[in-house]
């Protein structure tokens, strides 16, 4: 039900908590989404799962520098919080916490947080700085907004690996919720970096779900062996001369551990760049 | 004030935190003294803090095995949780909190937290694991008992640096609190490792004590110059033959930085080995 108030826009994260906790002590269930903003109908999903089933919903924006490598994208990363306000303002979004990265990082700030083997491989290999980045930022934000239920987006497999890692270890009180990616309509996985893409990249990044597609109907006819299947996806990117694939795995569902044979829940990931546009995507190949 | 009510021991983190939120919705504030056990009129002051400014007070005991190195001493550390609980009991302690290794650390976890260059001399020079360890196991600790303030004794110098910084980067809403180092009447410091010492190595303990108030004289009567100051204290040791130090740090208080001349309120911390038992002390040479 989107909330007549509007959405309160917050920077402080002392404010942020304090005003968590009032509603806490009310008996009110928090829900809350993090993200980076430039939202997108991905986020806005987000956003709605958790209206549904809390009583207030808190969305952050904050473009976190310590997950970005060094010659990556921060300086480039699309940014609108006038557009995203609105957005989440007629969705009925309770709170918006907006820290400066100074509230997040004071000086001397140093902390770090390795949450071990699912980091390691996949975007962990790619990005050897990404997941501590944002398995310290995602906690931090755990703490100044301590919701019952945090909500992320199955786009981004590894990182939700990642983040329930980090709250089963640390016996963190919040409960994860993934959500099913959000398409285009031709099928590209929602992202705020699509804004990049010239007309052409465009074209060119439908081969990532495509490839996905390509591989859940090999094994819908059949395909279970994983060098037979990768052949297959190679193949069909080497149709696509302006995508450089960074890596295509196949993984045990739930996990970064490669299956060889498709004989257990199976998800299909794929990172990939286009032009000068990292993409990544990934589908369950198999099962529920 | 003593409660009259029993203390509850408590093995299983989910009913911890359940029984800790609670307390915190009626609105009590929360005492919090993580402790390994074995405890001592050390620790008791630390519970004793807590009673005196919060309405319920929480007792960790837990031996971490994560914050020891491989070849120290973990398996032979000192455990009496009967007689740690008739203690806590007759101050009025609320609750404890002793869960096995098994709740603590699941299969499966792989978490570590580095808090940076506050962790990287002294004791986490000497015992490299020692703090990635201590932080991991606050930080979880934190999350099970969300307690108001937590208190923690001056004799871990440094430990309360890793835990502030802990805290403050990670914007964790635990408020830490330091108490006085509790010394026997000779002076040697509290700890539960000088259970380790034969009669011959109590009276060489003594000699950690001593460097430090005679370090402290020195600079009452007018020595600034640190490596002078060093020199006196390991001219002071040479006559300890059983003491093999390992480190003499003259630090800026509140840091781990070192300071050359003592123009500051500054901390000398030292750790030595008396026989096998590894012993740390510190005091503030100067100012308030």
């Amino acid at each position: 039900m989107p909330s007549t108030a509007s959405t309160q826009l917050i920077h402080s994260a002392q404010e942020a908590r304090a005003a968590v906790e009032a509603a806490k002590q009310s008996g009110d269930v928090i829900g809350f989404v993090p993200t980076m903003g430039a939202l997108h109908e991905g986020h806005l999903s987000l956003v709605e799962a958790s209206l549904d089933v809390c009583d207030r919903t808190v969305v952050s924006i904050f473009v976190n520098p310590t997950q970005f490598g060094p010659n990556e994208d921060l300086d480039r990363y699309p940014r609108d919080l006038e557009q995203d306000l609105q957005r989440l303002e007629k969705l009925g979004c309770w709170m918006v916490f907006a820290p400066s990265t100074e509230e997040m990082y004071p000086p001397g700030s140093e902390t770090l947080i390795d949450v071990g083997s699912v980091a390691g491989t996949m975007e962990g290999a790619a990005r050897p700085t990404h997941f501590p980045g944002v398995a310290t930022v995602v906690l931090k934000l755990f703490q100044i907004v301590p919701a019952d239920r945090a909500f992320f987006g199955q786009k981004d497999y590894q990182q939700t690996l990642v983040v329930k890692q980090l709250v089963r270890d640390l016996s963190v009180p919040t409960e994860v919720v993934v959500c099913p990616t959000v398409r285009e309509a031709d099928g590209v996985a929602m992202s705020s970096r699509n804004a990049y893409l010239s007309t052409d990249e465009r074209c060119q990044a439908l081969s990532l779900w495509k490839s996905l597609q390509l591989a859940k109907q090999l094994v819908a006819e059949g395909v279970t062996d994983v060098t037979e299947l990768n052949r297959r996806v190679q193949q069909h990117f080497a149709a696509f001369p302006g995508v450089e694939v960074d890596y295509v795995a196949f993984v045990e569902a739930g996990t970064v551990q490669p299956v060889t044979t498709i004989d257990r829940p199976t998800v299909m990931a794929v990172a990939a760049r286009v032009g000068k546009t990292r993409l990544i995507d990934n589908q369950l190949l198999n099962g529920a």
